[in-house]
């Protein structure tokens, strides 16, 4: 039997540009990932399905986003012990914040780690589950900690960049 | 066996005050109803047991009310094809907005009839439910129509004793 | 003399591309309406007059959708013991902020049935009064049962559909 | 019959204590008012029967005070063409802010001048008044223009009370 | 000495699309007006030389519409005891709110009549001016009751163009 | 070397009564835990220097509360690559949503898992972290899944002590 | 002729409470201030003069302080080219929102420094106006750098003071 | 060594447009700056190595610039004693809410001087640090106070162009 390490849910299918931000990273880090489509109120058996077929094989870390009143992650929640990183997303006029509160004011029991709202969020919750992983898995935690390195080098690149435009940048030394 | 018109659900002992405001519209109007606590995330299969056990004595309506993420109403609302009228409760430091952005902003498909954040909420269910009722009973219309006479009575009672304190009151002729 | 299930008002034809998300529903499921555009404060009489034309054929039911400060749907159940839903519309730079808590915050004794800012909102109105028709009508519960088997069938084509970008999605089994 | 310059609405005895800050502005200036408690919702024809009492009256302005979704001020001015001020109230977990946007926002073509949420509101309600009746009553701009430098003179009051705690408090000179 | 009704005040030229919904307003009722450009902080001096302006020309009621930190309406509170109808617009991030909050919370003693944010509130504003002058002008209450009707017939005609796209539409009778 | 599976920091003395939340967690469930007071702004080095003494006594995870513009989670996250939940506290004029936002709006690439704001948050940060320890200790996981047990038997001990005020309540069968 | 360094602006008795937390730090470092009570709308001309009389004594910097609509801090920066520091106080329902969105969002051109709301905002005023005077001072520099140290003694202090209570408190080393 | 008057940090080239504002006032009045692109999280080494870089240069004040949760100004204000003024960037789902909180509301003790969200912001940052910078430069001050009349020629200016269009338009006299 096939064997994942995160198991990822979304709404609809026009949630998936906001998850895809997670799913490079896992592709870029090489984390098996099952991911599927279900709702919290349209197909709750199916959420229930989905979280005991990952279960079976060796999740570890579920990724549930959802706009408007964004009972998803909550819902797998209540589901599993594993833990659950929920993505707020911006679907209706309130631009996410009704995702956002109905993520994280989870009552007491029943935790979801929220991220931000959007594809900010979406990075972040892979990141995080990356985290959590190379607890057990010291390579990981070097692929992590190279991350950090790009990401300032990133920095520095763009600061090179911006000393085409403008002469008074500082860029290191 | 039993029947009962409405179900109502609560999260805890906590939101019983609030929920007080419908039972006392449901006593006044002699309306069977049938009342538990149980939580969308700390006892799923409860919820669902209780919805169960409802639909089997011909309830008709659901009322839940819940503070923070207030997912009750829309779990509720996933279970079954009732009507669920939802009460927002203010739980936590964010003073029931979190409640009602939960339950108003439910996704396209499952609907959740929501009320005012707090005792109005739970009076304005209660009444909205006779009011479904009375569809079908129309000796509880007339009752309902009697209520807002009341009302009416009641506001003028008000300027009544609003006179005593202050000269300048219109009463009515 | 013709008989409507359900009235509808909305406050200009601006509304209507929101609104259309109710008549589908009632289109689909052969549930007769009645339509009109009237304003809570432009045309007070004209909102009356509507409310009375539509008890005297039979509606059950009443939605109103508005913008802004939404008086429309609190207006309706001012004048009427019938349930009312209430829509809120986007129609400010208050992003239907102002016209949700217009709505939602009715005073105890007066209930409107809230339901989501625009058109998950039009859509769940017509929904929520199918639950109420059919409380009364056997075959109407049937075809709302369909109706959510077809939602989660939706779902896991969304799935199945993902699947062809995406190798690791679950679909059913 | 008796005439007054200025109508006022609250919708319960529960909103005197905020209306007070009106009526001692109006007693002070001299100003002839009549007050009464009527609901948008619960008193419709009441608050119709009130307008049209005042307009016998030669009622010049209307104040209307409101919590929660607020639509009394907006109602009144739906059924005259009188200056129409309100006031909103913090009466709800919304802390005002419902009542704030449910009177300020109103559709373009009925005006509600609005003013600030609880007691300065009031009291602002009540000044503006007077400032559209000094329009044709030059002896009350008179009063006004006093009162503003008795304004002037309370704060260089306070100057002088704080002096008496802190050698460093600028008076005038 | 050419005389005016209303002293129009706005912050830049970008906010003249806004107001343009007063002077519509005033051209058709042909009320005389005097409009310009000043600034709460940027001219505080040409602010109080416009409000002497208009005041020896027999201005009734100024009306001024700002953004952001909205101060201008206040300011020009400050300088006069004629009545200030304050108009919110949305020119930052904050979509406005920031405006409101600046125009509609002024301190007890210094009242500004707050209208919608945008071109409602220009509209409104330009409205509630009419019906302050009105108090002193039948003929132009007569026009402003005419102007209610025109409303009234805008919205039976666009229940008749609605008409044409549905056949449920309830026109009137 | 003593060794610790969780770091808590929180930002000063009036913050422990919200902390406690997770330390009872931690008591009750064995966890060795080490807390410190720190500050992102007033203290930056003690900060660093308590994550690497933590870093060094083997945690895993860390825990941080704050309130105000609430950085220790994100100025944390920033200095380690273990997962950090951040514990928004209501401190200001603000009621936690400025904590909440600082901490949850964390941009891509610094991930820090979000909590509810106050006590539920302290709570639910200590069995989030429960959650990722026994990803690698299934008697944890056996102690977790007890927790769930336990929370349900309290919510129908709650339905039991209602039912002595209310003779509706449903229990349980 | 006296001089001093800072000129502070409140605008009325009850705000001294806040203010405070300002004089306790310009006391502690010896920094003379004057104080005076005057107001944007109620006393143009007073909040005019105190701002010359401070420019004829040397004022380098004020600090002004308001709640509500709270345009002081932006009439005074518009009166004067020294620096401007606001602080929002929570004055109304709005809980400082109000203060704080009147105070921060100046337009273009005119700034002012915008402190928190409330306590630390006037604390932070104090200290940041050191920041600057201490540009032109070195002996205030020092001493600024030693009230950080005191910050991070304090801290330290708080941690041992928790020590009593619990055992597990990381101190220092 | 080089020396400047300001250092300004951005998060990344993305937040340049913005800034620019700041860099166009700063060239315009002459003042040498030094800019880079450094963030609070992702290179904390950087923001403080860049810190030190400028303080050996002799800056006196710091700008910095950041959306979402915008910990870069507070973080900056924790590493040094000179004044920090913060510019929130709407970059996010919140529209700079976040960035305005998570800057605005810094904790007693570690001022940041807030600017409006935006280029108005960037714009202000750099007129503010003139205004701290010409309290030991008479020129500055000189050339700062003709920027003000420049503001009032340019509203005179829009005026006339707004004649043009519009034949009720005060010019000045």
């Amino acid at each position: 039997m096939e064997s994942f390490d995160v198991g990822i849910m979304i709404g609809s299918n026009s949630d998936y540009p906001i998850i895809e931000e997670s799913i490079q990273i896992f592709d870029r880090f090489g984390i098996p990932y099952i991911i599927t489509i279900t709702s919290a109120h349209r197909t709750p058996q199916r959420t229930e399905k989905f979280i005991k077929y990952c279960e079976d094989r060796s999740v570890k870390i579920f990724i549930a986003a959802a706009g408007a009143a964004a009972h998803l992650p909550g819902v797998v929640a209540s589901m599993t012990n594993l833990p659950v990183i929920g993505v707020p997303i911006a679907a209706t006029a309130l631009n996410g914040i009704d995702a956002l509160y109905s993520i994280v004011q989870m009552p007491g029991g029943i935790p979801v780690a929220t991220m931000p709202i959007g594809k900010a969020g979406a990075k972040n919750a892979a990141i995080f589950a990356l985290q959590i992983l190379s607890l057990a898995n010291s390579e990981l935690r070097l692929k992590l900690n190279n991350f950090r390195l790009e990401m300032k080098d990133s920095i520095v690149n763009q600061a090179e960049v911006l000393k085409i435009k403008n002469n008074n940048v500082f860029i290191d030394f």
